[in-house]
């Protein structure tokens, strides 16, 4: 049986990992070879994680399962986040993104279950928006020299930060793939 | 900070597993104990699964994230299903499921990222739809004794077969518990 035409299909731009145990900041890579548990040496991999306070349907430190193993956002999105801030531009080492994609506008709204997969094989499943927290707005605000963007960002990148991942197949995630998406 | 309130509260009015490998039909229990794999020891238990003729998005055979851990089903949608079929009920057990609740009308319509909380802390995840195959509805025509049940079983189950679950926080799953409902 052949495989399911996906709902569209976008560009990878940039790949990274946080592999800097002290910063969430990414750096980019030619291409990331992705297990189960996420990214290896990667500040997210797991296939356990501690309930955090975005979880609050578990007490606080609890293990969980990681959903939370690579984070995506799109060109497009951080493009509006940019605007809103009214910088040049809102690259996706500051949002500690482990995939910028072009080609989906919108990546945001997602819905849970949507399927990433890629030309190697490897898959990812959506798990919702990725939640602004002030982080990022710290990072941005001191790259651009702009301290006062720190408290707007929250507000700006709200439904444009992007999503959460975990893995579905094993594989590798290459600069320049094709990703073809697949609405639940 | 306290927990998040449920979207709804249901009630587990019975937990089954599938511990004979030569049948997908469920047996009750007083409870079972979840890990993130699943529940040990029943059919569908593990970390990954082969990808099949549902998950046409992945060669059929190679090894992804096992979502289909546990499945569930509610007395209503049941009810629904065996008022199609002209029948007095429709038990779990022929269904294959592991959990049966009441409370949650429309439970198969639960979107994928809604969480399933019980008293011990357990937790599942919901992963949309258990879309109908032809099996259940060859043990329930066998249970009642009307062959032509089981030509119509995957139509009278639309959108009302239950939902397919993987885990996210380990526990004890027993009947009788409050099972809390929180939509993504």
């Amino acid at each position: 049986m052949p495989l399911a035409q996906p709902t569209l299909e976008a560009k990878a731009t940039a790949v990274l990992a946080a592999r800097q145990p002290k910063s969430f900041v990414t750096a980019r890579e030619p291409f990331v070879d992705i297990d189960l548990a996420g990214i290896p040496g990667d500040r997210h991999y797991g296939l356990l994680r501690k309930a955090d306070s975005r979880q609050r349907i578990y007490p606080r430190g609890v293990l969980i399962a990681n959903r939370r193993q690579l984070s995506v956002v799109s060109e497009e999105d951080c493009a509006l986040i940019a605007a809103e801030l009214g910088i040049a531009e809102v690259l996706p080492e500051w949002l500690g993104a482990n995939l910028l994609i072009a080609g989906c506008p919108s990546l945001t709204l997602l819905p849970p279950g949507a399927r990433l997969v890629f030309p190697s094989g490897a898959g990812l499943i959506g798990e919702g928006e990725n939640q602004p927290c002030k982080a990022p707005g710290e990072q941005i605000a001191l790259a651009v020299g702009q301290p006062e963007l720190a408290r707007r960002f929250t507000r700006a990148a709200r439904k444009l930060r992007g999503i959460v991942c975990s893995v579905e197949c094993a594989g590798r995630i290459a600069c320049g793939d094709t990703v073809r998406i697949y609405l639940p």
